[in-house]
């Protein structure tokens, strides 16, 4: 196919019909003298002829040539908008403690590889479109990890792969009812809160203490579904305590239609000896859809996450989902199943772990040298709260910008303001996309700017 | 971490004390015991009491030990569904004509799996999160591409990359009225019309003739948003001429909330000097949402698609998309993009382009030698329309169907039930997944099964 020169013929005949250049009915040159006209090939005129006949620009008059045909133009040209705009430059800030970083140093690159070029190597079935809930080998492997480091309760076949939690929580979404409310934490995940506004769904957002979203207040709301974050809070970091699970759990059991999603958000990393198992295996009664996802734990371009469905709810997927494509390209599924097979998940979830702690320690140290820095939330994940007190939020988090330094604050999460956080402000600290170097000088300086308040 | 060794003593100790087996305020044996008893290590009993204190289910009195806690148990504990129903087996067609198929032997594997290790092997950066409209040198390719093969008028940052048409699709929807109707072509895509109605949408059906949707009957809907296949539309084939599509464009210019979706379906095989451009190049207004995939030119388990979005709806896409990520590994769109960047797409596009031709025309060629069938929508694609006059749908599947070969039928992609079909009927013939040899085989026993009704 000679790629632009059809389509240059193409588009002058034909935008000169639409503008009336060429009027309806007069002739166009023939073949022999537009290739002669442009030294181009036969094949070329014939293609753009052809594509101008098929659509109805020109129609052929046996031995007499083509003409232009009468074609009504779309109404109401508006004035076109300027170029796109290109995206707008990143905020000037040498340093942000974005909770969402990581650490991409500790990936396991060449075992990654390696596995992938086996994976290309071996099987051309892999080429075909697989299970829409994904590949049985990957299934497998979450599910073993899911039973044995989490104390999920499930079998693979409960397991749905998907192209990143944001993806996975969408398709939760077409398993409820249409009109099902939600309750969400607050302060919680903003873009669980956005994607649900987006698809039209009420929200109730439920106040969290210390133990995690509070079980009353959710009572007090028309939802049946909550989405919470029991191993670590996000973003308090707190850990839900077994008795609060089992009222959660009984609020659940109060209706048929009602169901948890309990994103297992960080609970690769913990930092104390308390490994907390996930409360789907707590829930007798098939109530909990767990998530979560690789995206975190191996890197975040990597999209793969995942759910695990109660059987009523796996029911309906499968109406759902036979004539649907899973969203994760099968090498990389493949490559994943084989890198956990070969025990080399768990083996990156020691490194790792181990490199955040050392980070999470030395930040940490750093900041306690100030009193009145309250550091919360620490026992588990990429991210720790400090809080000060008697200075607001914003205060400190101005304090840190003057400096280069991007915080965020708890009223950054929550859905309602909240007069507390101007009192005592509190800051979510993620440490894990910087180095040990420049923690070491980004705790310093917060530690200066916040008690020089 | 002992993977399941201090779940196994943390599994036991919790569903003892939620049982009641111990009972609240009841003495458990002490970590030494329990080291002993089980001959484990210390750090395996410390992680499980560690997570059974951490959730509530013991707590420690200071030089006495450890103590069951009070819990109050999730009510009503629903008698369990038994296991997991395992996946149905595949039904026993030994051969299906389904339009999805592709022939993947001529996936371009070493080519592929070279760029994929170089890609492997180069920058770290691509463990990052990228952007989640997808990596700038894919969206240049693939703009260029559209540009130059399908005379599409866009720029790099109105490509949208994400994981498959199913995405994309439900991408949109976000970022049109939530209340918007839409338009889908009857006959048409079922998965359209299933998404659709699972997001809560109103559809309009409209029927389709010989050129495509009626624009006509469209205007009756009140719909907003229509969905169309202008290039080869599916099922039926048919290509959609210019002055159908000048009316359609007046039809989204009479309302600034109108759009039209563009699936440009295969157009990336046509088997005639037609090569038809992509309707969004004649639109002057910003009205056309422009969608195409590499899954069926590519392979079906390689999950890109793009979306080229009207500067409207690109401004609303950043504001919703800052804080996604996107659903397509980097590693992925990187190797695409080089991939395209050497020629060998285009390169792949035409050698798989000959191979379909070759298996349509045999296909044909059997089919023809039987009066009565006629052949229909095969300008394009990986599929055409048989019809058999005076022959019901039923009828034609039912004589395939004892031959072990599964049809699909018009009737299969209908909204609402047509008498035609029951009158003549038509089917679509998917011949792409098929080899040569058993295209010639299966046309000959198509040809006698329909002939002898």
């Amino acid at each position: 196919m000679k790629k632009s020169l059809y389509m240059d013929i193409y588009g002058r005949i034909s935008s000169d019909i639409l503008s009336g250049n060429i009027a309806p009915g007069e002739k166009i040159p023939s073949k022999r003298q537009m290739q002669a006209l442009l030294s181009v090939s036969q094949t070329t005129v014939e293609t753009a002829y052809g594509a101008l006949a098929a659509e109805g620009y020109i129609y052929s008059r046996a031995g007499s040539g083509y003409y232009a045909c009468e074609i009504e133009k779309p109404a109401c040209r508006a004035p076109l908008p300027d170029e796109i705009t290109p995206d707008e430059p990143e905020p000037p800030f040498g340093i942000s403690l974005s909770a969402d970083d990581t650490d991409t140093s500790v990936f396991p690159y060449s075992a990654w590889a390696k596995i992938t070029r086996e994976t290309l190597c071996g099987d051309a079935r892999l080429l075909k479109r697989g299970d829409p809930a994904g590949d049985m080998e990957l299934r497998r492997e979450i599910c073993s990890y899911l039973r044995e480091i989490r104390g999920v309760s499930c079998v693979p076949g409960q397991i749905t792969v998907g192209a990143g939690m944001e993806y996975v929580t969408g398709m939760i979404l077409q398993l409820l009812p249409i009109d099902a409310a939600f309750a969400l934490e607050d302060p919680g995940y903003k873009s669980v809160y956005k994607r649900l506004s987006l698809a039209g769904k009420s929200i109730c957002p439920v106040p969290v203490d210390e133990n995690g979203l509070l079980v009353g207040s959710l009572s007090k709301t028309p939802a049946d579904i909550v989405y919470v974050t029991p191993s670590h809070q996000f973003p308090t970091g707190v850990t839900m305590p077994v008795s609060r699970r089992a009222s959660l759990l009984r609020w659940a059991n109060e209706k048929e239609e009602r169901y948890i999603i309990e994103d297992d958000y960080d609970s690769e990393f913990r930092y104390s000896a308390k490994t907390v198992p996930a409360m789907q295996g707590m829930d007798e009664n098939r109530k909990v859809i767990y998530i979560g996802t690789f995206s975190r734990a191996l890197a975040p371009s990597i999209r793969i996450a995942y759910a695990v469905l109660p059987p009523a709810l796996l029911k309906k997927y499968k109406e759902l989902s036979g004539d649907l494509s899973s969203t994760v390209s099968r090498f990389e599924q493949q490559t994943l199943a084989a890198f956990m097979n070969r025990g080399l998940y768990t083996r990156h979830l020691r490194r790792a772990g181990n490199l955040y702690r050392q980070k999470q320690t030395l930040f940490r140290s750093v900041l306690s040298k100030t009193p009145g820095l309250r550091v919360s939330g620490a026992e588990a994940g990429l991210h720790f709260l400090v809080t000060v007190e008697g200075k607001s939020e914003s205060e400190l988090k101005r304090a840190a910008e003057k400096e280069g330094i991007r915080v965020f604050g708890l009223s950054d999460f929550r859905c309602r303001k909240s007069a507390e956080d101007e009192k005592s402000g509190t800051l979510i600290i993620g440490f894990a996309g910087l180095s040990l170097e420049k923690i070491e000088s980004c705790a310093e300086t917060l530690r200066r700017v916040w008690s020089e308040l």
